[in-house]
């Protein structure tokens, strides 16, 4: 079968390095271009060593201007925002599909992104162009797209925490909490006094409590889902592990006698990357570490109408770089777990 | 000054060992007697080398039946539930005072406690007699007690950062949610597979989210604040840390035009253990690791009528063993701080 | 091709579970029989949810007298020592290959084995018929081989780090030291309070100093390499990190104008598995993990006639699980690398 | 008694803020300036909340010209090299004594040290007057000294593990190895990629296997305590902890019948802040975190003349921080102990 021909934009980053790997591991998957500012000239296994011995070993990234775009058919994106909406068009019109990992098209309201994010869109005739990549929910549409907005890693914990749920219509108009916690390579690759070892191990707090860029994201999409509004509150934490999300979330039930794990085993039976676990388990972070594996469990606290929904990710993979491989397989009409099937070790 | 003279039930566990370090640093504590059932004959640094070099490295433990009471003030139970409540009476008949950092004499409804311990409780008639001890709610009560039941980790964290509201009545009835995060000594010092740092490293899990000893526990405290019923449901999840205990906390407000900077900053000014930091931080646990210090900050989530209160602790400490030193000192009159003053490190 | 059908006894440990998750996804292998006393009945995933979603997933534990063996071509033993050898010998007589990751046949000195494992060896004539399960060193013997004896974690390091200055001759008859540091897992999935994550997070200690039961195994197998004596001084250390064996090893070079880089790169330039670094490069342990890698460089330190080795390996798959699958895939005459190309992550 | 003025250079970084936290602990000190060019105009505690509480909560840092220097009678300095250099000469004239953390005065061959720090040393005539500020080994001087050079955290350890087998010349000339494992703190308090956590945890490493900056500074002194030429090997690792120092050392004894054991019990006897550990344990990074105090305990291993020693301590304690207090006490004649009185917890 024909190979598919791949350029990355900010490889050296954890999602874009994570990526090289799963691609690395792909059987359909020829990476040609790796572009990267900072490392231009480097090989991949000269900056990341513990690649030494993939199929990528060697390859050399190089700069912007250097790229040579021949032949490509998808090129992803792993890169802060704005950098992705500059090169977007062109490539389009070159015929290349673009898998963005960065927020430049997630937001569909150009006026609440510019606000988040304090910049102008450049592209927001593209904003409705742009498929939100979330497999569970947009499958079909993703089949057929040419640009992918790829959700991050706290979005896509929370929505398929909540997708049954406000889908089904189950839940009261009470404020919705979603309390997160994130493994620290979400905060990236660059070099911060508070991101260094001696100041998470052993260590652990909540952050941007009055107003995360991920906020408005959860909320567009989770009103999608409901069809009407959503009150929610987003707390992010930095937990002192490398990777994993672990969404703990907190909705009111409309009628306290649904059979809320039924709802969620059924929702999920056919999706390959959803496990719903058996009533009484809680999902662990490390259970899905390093693999595209989402786990859910649900409970009901004693004395109460809410449900208490338990969602652990990767913030890496299903969160960024598995995801996007998860869209890519949809796009090629490729069994969806190709190049997806690592499991956890213990 | 005369000095006090100590035994301790239970010097071996996490909560008890953390007692013998404290209470080897305080210039009036003169630990007399050190009771282990598994450890009896050893000597305190032979099981804890860390403590060689203290002023109680040579204490033997010894069995409670080999314990030589004469000349006692205090006793303290670092035990696990229903320990304490077997010794408590004769001791007091005694004369010496029982400090209880286990959870035989917190709940004062005793068919609740038989139900939520699942065993009959053999001292319903000291319940009543026991005080609660939190210095920040108890202080005077504290100062007269002859038998202190100290709250533990969670419900320390969860009642500083909800007192200043539910006294004042700044809350709605609806349900108050607190997503709590311990370190795993929380789990005490026995061998436990899934304890083992091969399983906990680098991992993060809910657990008990149907139901936890402590929710009675502070249930019954919050409810006694308010002057009314609470709503609450209380989730504990394990970080991957050895100590400390966040708790993010979420409460709707009566009244959104409230100063809930100001409340909290007023209600804890002359603490010396409780600090409010400044609006738009957020508090570490590591900044009160191996400290009796509780560090507490709140925030007032986007478009929403609810506070976040974030609140940290050691949970050894303020949550247990420093707890039970501050007692300790206020019964005896003492500057509250003594043997306190620890800061933790970077 | 034909599936090769597989029993794995001892399948509930830490090595066991890693060759059943990397069974799991090899592509020729069909796990037909697991065996564990203490968790039959129970379903893989059951035990292990990091394996939800994986082909084991709903395979079911046996008690060894349950274990249906018709149809087995080859039995793994992950197992403590001497359980191997009390069933080997009927194994072999069905037909069914061993490959034993215990210690049982690994030292070829009955009366050493008896005096460091202090119990009687009753197999001693399969002794001699073992082979020993390290393909960079036994390659051949193994495709020809009944009973595999796979060399653990420590001894593989330290023999990959000397095996070319060994062979060739290249060092003195000084002493040999070899400083060794292990992630906590290998001290396998049992309770022990010394193993929990209070003791070792943030810690760091050595153990065994005064003799360790790989010292004999790794003396015989330098000494078979050298043809001659060996002094050897090994000490393992204990890692705060659940996986990786970094070895640190120091020998007087016979010669010091040898090229000791030239040496190791001509040594290992076609081994699948084991990547020579760039002179000024240190390997890391995180490279390698949950991975058949090892990394090796070599160094001169300052004013001295001696070479400094670097080896870092993943202790449960170089050192366990991968290995074994590494000698499966040369027996059954398979591609060496094949289930085991998993790459390691950030 | 008189309080002693205190000045801090530097006291931004992992040293300097541990130093601060001692010194505000200690009965006798009274810091009145602090000076960090990064930090001025910011508080102490606004710039490390853990500090919060403590009596120098509200020093507020300085830059070098604004700090007022009236009254100073001991100025330390935790800087990088070349800085302390730069002043001392007109603190000793205004009859402030110096306390260097650093490394500008610990070498006393000029050429040295210049080569290893590669740059020219200005004060060579002050090199002579500093006196090496370990206590256990030069107690007398300090008491004198105007000026100290604190040995930093690797070469603590080992001149300590080896100090009495030199002094009394019980090894052979053969090459000594010390195998040294350092916590992250060690690399400083700067933003540098490979420290950051998603770097470093669960991850080891060796560094600088080809020439270390302590490495001429330990060989100093270990041929100063035999009083003729040390072959010497050392190799520093980074462990993924935030603090503590594991120095594995082995060495070639000259007759094997010395009773290790005693000779370290008995060098050791008076000395408050070294333990040696009884025979058949192995000292704990742990249980010396956070305090002053240093374990050593000496091994034999099997069919071999040499003696292995392991030596544990906090390395921004007794490696930095603490040693600094400790020569501060024995300069004011103070009990050596004082402030430096903590214990590690569990």
């Amino acid at each position: 079968m024909k190979k598919i021909n791949i350029a990355i934009v900010g490889a050296n980053g954890y999602g874009g390095i994570e990526l090289v790997r799963l691609l690395a591991q792909h059987p359909l998957a020829n990476i040609q271009v790796l572009v990267s500012r900072s490392e231009a000239g480097k090989s991949v296994s000269g900056v990341f060593p513990h690649l030494r011995g993939s199929s990528c070993d060697d390859l050399t990234y190089v700069t912007p201007q250097d790229a040579d775009w021949s032949g490509i058919d998808v090129c992803f994106f792993a890169t802060p925002h704005t950098v992705a909406m500059g090169q977007v068009r062109s490539l389009l019109a070159k015929g290349v599909k673009v898998i963005d990992l960065s927020a430049d098209f997630r937001i569909k309201d150009q006026l609440i992104w510019e606000q988040w994010y304090a910049t102008r869109h450049t592209e927001p005739n593209l904003i409705e162009t742009a498929v939100y990549g979330l497999p569970e929910l947009n499958r079909e549409q993703i089949k057929q797209a040419e640009l992918i907005a790829c959700p991050g890693c706290y979005p896509t914990s929370i929505q398929l925490g909540l997708m049954p749920l406000l889908q089904q219509n189950l839940l009261t108009s009470d404020t919705i909490i979603a309390d997160s916690k994130s493994g620290i390579s979400g905060a990236g690759r660059s070099a911060k006094i508070n991101m260094l070892f001696s100041e998470r191990s052993e260590n652990f707090e909540a952050y941007a409590s009055a107003g995360h860029r991920h906020y408005p994201e959860i909320k567009q999409q989770l009103e999608m889902m409901r069809g009407g509004e959503v009150d929610l509150i987003f707390t992010p934490h930095l937990l002192p592990t490398v990777r994993g999300i672990h969404s703990t979330i907190y909705a009111k039930l409309a009628d306290t006698t649904v059979d809320v794990q039924a709802v969620f085993e059924k929702a999920y039976a056919n999706e390959p990357f959803v496990s719903v676990l058996p009533k009484g388990s809680h999902p662990q972070t490390k259970s899905v570490t390093a693999t595209n594996h989402v786990q859910i469990s649900v409970a009901r606290p004693p004395q109460s109408d809410y449900v208490s929904i338990f969602v652990v990710e990767d913030n890496l993979i299903k969160g960024a770089a598995g995801q996007a491989v998860q869209c890519l397989n949809i796009m090629w009409d490729l069994p969806e777990a190709m190049g997806l099937t690592q499991l956890a070790g213990i």
